[in-house]
């Protein structure tokens, strides 16, 4: 079996290797700046391998090519690059080099490596780059050795050898009103420009598309589920300067944002700005930008432009993090919406559940088909705008991948007296949210009810943490993994991630995990932030429990040791009572849960009709 | 009030600073190890400034003196600088510059610092060559500036100035048996050479004076408390330099030493050895040694030596802290031999307690008489050799000082219906004890009993951890303060530190707290790690209450997410149960300390008298 089309594809990115002069191409997995998702646009990996997942690096050269990906997608590209002649290169496994290692070892002195520097985050570029100068190392022992291997940045083969290639996406932009946020763009700009006086930096780089979207109250569609526009930013003193897309912005809002001192400019025009800021801002001026949200290619242009460079954490990261009195009041009322809805598919789930056509097997329901009911209940809310992630419905065994994600291959009918996992979310005008919830749809047995309790309880007593400020998530971890760990049980994710406000799912800085960030504690919470509160329990081949909450840090306390903070629940949507084993929970527990269930009850019982109410107060009455 | 003997020793040190041609003189409080206690040979910032306290920098000018110290010590420091003409730098206050920063503002290009580089870790004579540099810096301004400021390291003025300073300790080594720890000094040597060899060693410098005791199973008594000699040993591949001081090695053992490989060198030898390693080993040798560990004076003797130096953690730290079985055997014993004396001193406290002349106030006794009693019962147990450290007994509010150390000054009676708190240790030839316990002296308020109950399920419910590899103290901390958060009160030291088998009652690597190091989550726990678990509550100017137990991490179980491990409690010591709030108790806590309070008697009672024995049956009963 021979892929001729993936064959004939990579014979044109050859050709067009040859006339740039480069022996050894490479094609990451990104987009240019650097987003958990992307653009079709930016699938060129995926358009020249045949590979569909959602991680891999493809390397060509002249007589051969090969993928690099992780244990989660091996039997995928094994059956994806089959008949290509691309080499599958096994991320992790014994005696399997990394892309650098292999480059090192087969590259010849002299030899060029291409790829796009727009696509790679500055470290990975430095990696390259010192591959490279082992390639050259090898040359001492030649005599004749003509030039030095270098890695080439500023180019992009898969624009020629891509005859098809989609557009960059261009959603249109609008804007959320100060008055939403309690903040305006020019508040926001002001705490950024005093973090860059700290600093002494005349312009600011902004790169992420986060970032960019928080510090403007701006927001797009360029990227499914993340409501951003692709763009980039300079902060200067006096003025910004916003790099969009054509056609992208109304004639209204264009013309408010040049009365704020802004100068609107193309997307592509980055690069030529940036090779010459040294020039703009002086020679004594320094440009503030972020190492881990800039592209190899933006840095290398602001290094070439002579400007002094101070890299630290973008400033906007924790600000953005720290939501708004107002964000929070919004968020509030995003989880009374998105708690109704959910609310109410489950409901629709217990219905199923007793419905002896369910029972015996005549009414089927898939994975897809539960996704869109609950779908369509929260589309009834008022200000729904999308989902904030691609939806995971696991039945039985399918629960246990934790990132699964069914498509029409994977697809399966909902098992009865199996666990069904939901981790879904939605952006509504009022904020984001993230929840998951395990049901059983018949009868649990006894492990799994105890296995239910552990990841309940951890859930509970993580969201009921009393600490004091400089507290950081791995001071926290324990408090989710306590109850599962007496099962020798654990979980190979982390506990909690920040949320954005009405942006992306997963947002940093502050997250819960037991092994912090290269084993460093990192942020401490802070009042205002928003962080998921997730543990969950995965028996492979059977079945999967994860009980997630999104929570709200405040402040609660105050003495010679400083502030005291809590956690306030976000989420409002019961626990299924049917899996719970009350033996297996402490006085403690009891309470925390009920607790929960009475709130749940209070927020969302008016917004049910008369059957989905009762049944709730039974689903949220004491234990 | 002019102090004349401190001005004359000033004096002698200034004109030993003009014959050596240096400007300013640095006398920091070390020894050449970096020591926590130091033998009064090294004293010589006491000598030459009259300040006793434990840290402090002493910096001598032509014509100026100023010592640096912490908030500890400001007004101690006040007091023993009057008359001296010494300006006392309070650390840490505003406008308060550094040694570095002063020295960067007060020299003048050109001249010379001096210090005994032996005497300051790497870091702080990198610290002290930037500021220099800083100072040359200035003059560039200048147009004629005569040579570079520049840190000599490599004198010791102290000595020529300090006419009767007292000689190097020169206690005698012995040492322990093969059998008694279960592993073989060439056992040690092995897995130590096996790390050389990975790492591409030929040669590794050990300069830590508990490294090297337990490298060689090798013990001495040059400094108080710890069971260490001064000494640094060289390991290579095929022998071992031990440098020590002459006549403190037995003709025996020092024949035992040289069958086994070792060359016994003058313990001064050692710089002038490592100057010329690097010809030693050969122009490709690599030498190993650990940057923290190694004195500036040593580094740069390495570094002139041209030798390569590879810097990491010693591996010794590592392997010295997982005990071998026979060594948590010996432990097991040596904290019952302590259980009993400190039970036993329990006994005698609840008699006094009870007596109606401690009542009535006729009978007194004060805190240094306590440490004593408590001290003749510990004498009374079989193989004990000192105790660990200075031992702290802190009636009513000295027990908020949480260095507190009584001395004739402060020495004060015990009072009635006040906390007595006790933080003590012992050495015994089957290991190292560290334990606190606070006694109530009479009656109890309702909030000391809180206190008191919160401090003392936070002990028990760290020792109860149950958790996978890989974690770490941070991870564990909260388990310890959680009970205490919840009044707003907190701790400012650690929860927990590693302690040493018949070593140093301080040790690491890993250690319980919530920030880890430079906020770095640490070490993880490995089975046969002992460390303390000691929560306190410290009310300034009323009461301190600290509780702490030895723990000796051991594994418990098993599945694929790893090992599992928990802790078993060493020390056999009940906790005052008059001190107890059984109502501020879960179930959990109280099913805690009835467990161990169970323990406690079954591995004491037999060694006590029968009122004793009675009294300890009462003391742990059931609660």
């Amino acid at each position: 079996m021979y892929n001729d089309l993936i064959n004939g594809r990579l014979g044109t990115l050859r050709s067009s290797m040859r006339n740039a002069g480069v022996d050894y191409y490479l094609i990451t997995t990104a987009d240019f700046h650097n987003s958990e998702y992307v653009a079709d646009y930016f699938k060129s990996r995926e358009y020249f391998s045949g590979f569909t997942g959602s991680n891999g690096d493809l390397l060509v050269w002249a007589d051969g090519a090969a993928l690099w990906t992780d244990g989660r997608y091996f039997l995928q590209a094994e059956e994806e690059l089959a008949g290509t002649g691309i080499a599958l290169m096994r991320m992790g496994e014994k005696g399997v080099p990394t892309v650098e290692d292999f480059l090192v070892k087969n590259m010849l002195p002299g030899q060029k490596l291409g790829t796009d520097g727009r696509c790679i985050p500055i470290s990975r570029g430095d990696r390259l780059t010192e591959a490279l100068n082992k390639v050259n190392d090898k040359a001492c022992m030649d005599a004749e050795n003509p030039e030095d291997s270098s890695l080439v940045w500023d180019i992009d083969l898969a624009d020629a050898a891509w005859a098809e290639r989609p557009n960059l996406p261009t959603g249109s932009i609008w804007f959320i009103d100060k008055e939403t946020v309690g903040e305006s763009r020019t508040g926001r700009l002001t705490r950024v420009r005093e973090k860059m006086a700290c600093e002494g930096a005349k312009a600011f780089v902004l790169s992420s598309l986060d970032d960019i979207a928080w510090l403007f109250l701006m927001r797009g569609s360029d990227i499914e589920y993340n409501p951003v526009a692709l763009s980039y930013a300079i902060v200067y003193a006096d003025k910004v300067v916003l790099y969009i897309n054509d056609n992208t912005l109304s004639g209204a809002d264009a013309g408010m944002l040049e009365d704020e001192g802004f100068v609107i400019k193309k997307y592509s025009d980055i690069i030529n700005d940036l090779k010459k800021i040294g020039t703009d801002i002086g020679c004594d001026g320094t440009v503030m930008a972020d190492p881990d949200r800039l592209s190899y290619a933006l840095y290398m242009s602001l290094v070439d432009s002579k400007a002094k460079i101070k890299t630290l954490t973008s400033p906007t990261v924790l600000m953005k993090a720290v939501k708004t009195e107002r964000e929070i009041e919004n968020e509030r009322l995003a989880h009374i919406k998105d708690g109704v809805a959910v609310t109410k598919f489950m409901y629709w789930l217990h219905c199923l559940r007793e419905d002896p056509a369910f029972i015996n097997g005549d009414k089927k329901v898939t994975e897809i088909e539960a996704a869109e009911i609950l779908l369509d209940y929260r589309k009834q809310q008022s200000d729904f705008l999308d989902q904030s992630f691609a939806p995971i419905v696991a039945t039985g065994a399918h629960g246990a991948i934790i990132h699964y994600e069914a498509d029409e291959k994977s697809n399966a009918v909902i098992e009865k007296d199996a666990f069904l996992l939901m981790d879904t979310g939605a952006q509504y005008l009022q904020g984001t949210t993230d929840i998951t919830r395990t049901f059983v749809m018949g009868q649990p047995s006894e492990i799994m009810r105890k296995h239910y309790t552990a990841v309940l309880c951890g859930n509970l007593e993580l969201a009921d943490a009393y600490f004091p400020e400089g507290t950081t998530g791995p001071n926290l971890d324990i408090l989710a993994r306590k109850a599962l760990w007496k099962y020798n049980l654990d979980f190979r994710h982390g506990t909690g991630h920040g949320v954005g406000y009405l942006l992306n799912v997963h947002e940093g800085p502050q997250n819960i995990n037991q092994k912090g960030r290269m084993g460093r504690l990192g942020t401490p919470f802070e009042p205002g932030m928003i962080t998921s509160d997730e543990p969950g329990v995965y028996i492979p081949g059977e079945y999967g429990i994860r009980l997630e909450n999104m929570m709200v840090c405040v402040e609660r306390g105050e003495s010679e040791y400083g502030h005291f903070y809590g956690f306030e629940t976000l989420t409002m949507v019961p626990f299924d009572r049917r899996s719970i084993c009350v033996d297996e929970m402490s006085e403690y527990d009891k309470e925390l849960l009920n607790k929960y269930h009475s709130l749940v009850y209070e927020n969302i019982a008016e917004y049910l009709t008369d059957e989905e109410r009762e049944w709730l107060r039974a689903e949220t009455a004491k234990i």
